[in-house]
């Protein structure tokens, strides 16, 4: 009997948090991890808001893998995946290399949802990875610059967040706070600088409860941000965007933060998807592969009202450490794998700096209570897959 | 008898050192002095280099006037000259304020000279001011941050300085130190980087010593710069640079420092000019203009050899101080004036950081010798304007 071949795809929270459980769990030699990512490195996607806007360095929100991957269970390998083959149980990478597996973890993520939104993919930006995020800090200290030497450019000053969920919410308390230092810094009166965040559904923070919203919406309000909600974008141009409404918002920066959908390798894979995840069975298998568990955006799970639940770190998080613990079931040939239930703790959106609001159980928090709550859950976070070292050398109060 | 007005358009070294020996020398109500400056600063452009890398901040190189203008004697005007009227003795600013004169004092600086090269004008930069410079350090971080999205142009880490003079040399000397700082930052491989420097004469630093200009392209090559000397360029387009060779160097960024005219404002004024400089008698006056002083880069000043002297901060300098003195004399009635002979007492170039070369006096010198030597010129000129206090707050060691 050989040793069963694991292999993770993907080291975000899902594909992570798997490999971890198995590194803890699992004797030398019970089987062979393979864990492939794009990069050397993991990403808190939940604070790439932060240097997306340039309030914080994108260092700060990456892990390198070696830092908390112990080598000698894990084998882990830099490369991008090109495509699945359930069938064959193999994966391919881009460089041509040739994965076989056992047991295949799917955690490739999610990419932007543009809804058909024509010139968005073109031209707008998203919060994404690393990379992604600082070009757009680069993006708006060059616009800063550029506007110093063309004045009528009043475009450049101008910044479209299209999307008021979670990440947009969070993304103009980010760059509300850093606004004031990029004016100081490029000698620029700060009224000129416009924040405009606009939403299609007829709320913001959609499903969100009412209070919480407002609450966020005056904050940020406050801050300079002018909401436009109810308010499809019909268009995204080179010059900016147009709305339903007809009426064109001059931008040279369109940040698009409405939406993801499941990576697009596991639909090309063969895999039925709806907006690219995979309606998972309550182990977060694919239908029809006892040896495929998905977790993270890519997996599609419904609650007890029919809904599909938001893909969020929570959840990736939770479902890494079910897949995690059952696959060591399954190595050690134990017959009853333990169903996968979420288990909502709350959700804390920032605001910027110190402002935050959301709901830690079924209580409503504000301002810099939840801020703090935030940066303890963060602190959690960073504990759990890197121990204290790691929590403290990351947190910043 | 009334207050004779002077008027001073600059505050760049000319004019500055103009307005402060007028400040220093002059008693109360002795003339009606008025500094007109489109910035609220003055800066220090033998610095600039450093900024347009970014291994200085852009706050490094400048100075506010408040702080070493006294405005009970001077009276500034932050303002953008239109044009001048010399035999109506009057200039007019772009807001359409008329500013009317007994003496006036042109200081107005430079433009770069394009030589006729297609493209250059719209396509490159130039190191010319404190916002043309943030520009171009953003620009370069903004070339990093595309690179990681888009891996297949590599004409994104391809810096093309046109011109091997002292700002193309300085230049390529502090991108190269910077190079490796951006690689890290943004994560790219150094060796995908690459620094032209394209000079169409037959050498580096025309007219420098060779022993200096060989000593300065030893350093910047062991550094990483690729020198073509003797190598026109042709043309300057959206993709890069067009060689006379036919050679084409696709690049994102080219930072043209291949010369510089005189502010064409002085030409649209009338006064008759070579390469937008007034040729100007002794006492700097331009002919036919008794009252008339030109400073700095517009002035055009022969040696003894029939060449004309290069535009300099320390030619500048000492232009700015004979004319206040002379000034001076005028105000108080005194019939003979001071003739402007320069006294040059060498010249030093960085080569980045702690490297340098130069002459001072007769003598050459070379690395950290040179760049200490210069640090120690710097700060004479700082001590000049601004008394200890600025020398200490500016001066880095």
């Amino acid at each position: 009997m050989s040793t069963p071949k694991i292999l993770i795809l993907g080291a975000g929270y899902g594909g992570l948090l798997t490999t971890l459980q198995l590194q803890k769990k699992l004797n030398y030699n019970e089987a062979e991890v393979t864990l492939v990512n794009k990069h050397d490195y993991h990403y808190i996607t939940t604070w790439l808001h932060e240097p997306a806007a340039g309030t914080a360095s994108a260092d700060h929100a990456r892990v390198y893998l070696d830092q908390i991957i112990d080598t000698n269970k894990i084998r882990f390998i830099k490369g991008t995946v090109q495509s699945i083959q359930p069938e064959e149980r193999k994966v391919t990478l881009e460089n041509g290399d040739v994965l076989m597996y056992d047991y295949l973890v799917i955690g490739l993520g999610s990419e932007p949802e543009t809804f058909g939104i024509q010139g968005l993919k073109e031209h707008a930006f998203s919060i994404r990875s690393i990379n992604a995020v600082r070009q757009i800090r680069e993006h708006i200290e060059y616009m800063f610059a550029k506007y110093k030497m063309e004045p009528e450019r009043t475009d450049y000053l101008t910044f479209v967040v299209g999307g008021a969920g979670f990440t947009g919410i969070e993304f103009c308390g980010e760059l509300a706070d850093r606004i004031p230092e990029l004016c100081r810094e490029f000698d620029v009166n700060p009224e000129l600088v416009k924040i405009y965040n606009i939403e299609a559904a007829p709320t913001a923070l959609p499903g969100f409860d009412p209070d919480l919203v407002n609450y966020a919406m005056e904050v940020l309000t406050r801050k300079g941000v002018e909401f436009k909600i109810n308010t499809p974008i019909k268009q995204c141009t080179p010059e900016g965007v147009v709305l339903a409404t007809g009426e064109e918002i001059k931008s040279a920066t369109v940040v698009w933060t409405g939406g993801v959908r499941g990576n697009s390798i596991v639909e090309k894979s063969g895999f039925e998807v709806m907006r690219g995840r995979v309606k998972v069975d309550e182990y977060l298998r694919a239908p029809g592969y006892d040896n495929v568990f998905i977790v993270g955006d890519c997996a599609l799970i419904f609650n007890d009202q029919g809904r599909p639940y938001p893909p969020t770190a929570q959840i990736a998080v939770q479902e890494g450490e079910n897949c995690g613990a059952n696959l060591v079931k399954i190595v050690r040939g134990e017959a009853v794998l333990e169903p996968f239930v979420p288990n909502l703790q709350g959700t804390l959106a920032s605001l910027g700096k110190g402002e935050g609001m959301g709901m830690v159980g079924t209580k409503k928090i504000y301002g810099t209570s939840a801020a703090l709550m935030k940066k303890a859950s963060d602190l959690r976070y960073l504990y759990k897959i890197g121990g204290v070292g790691l929590a403290l050398k990351k947190v910043r109060l």
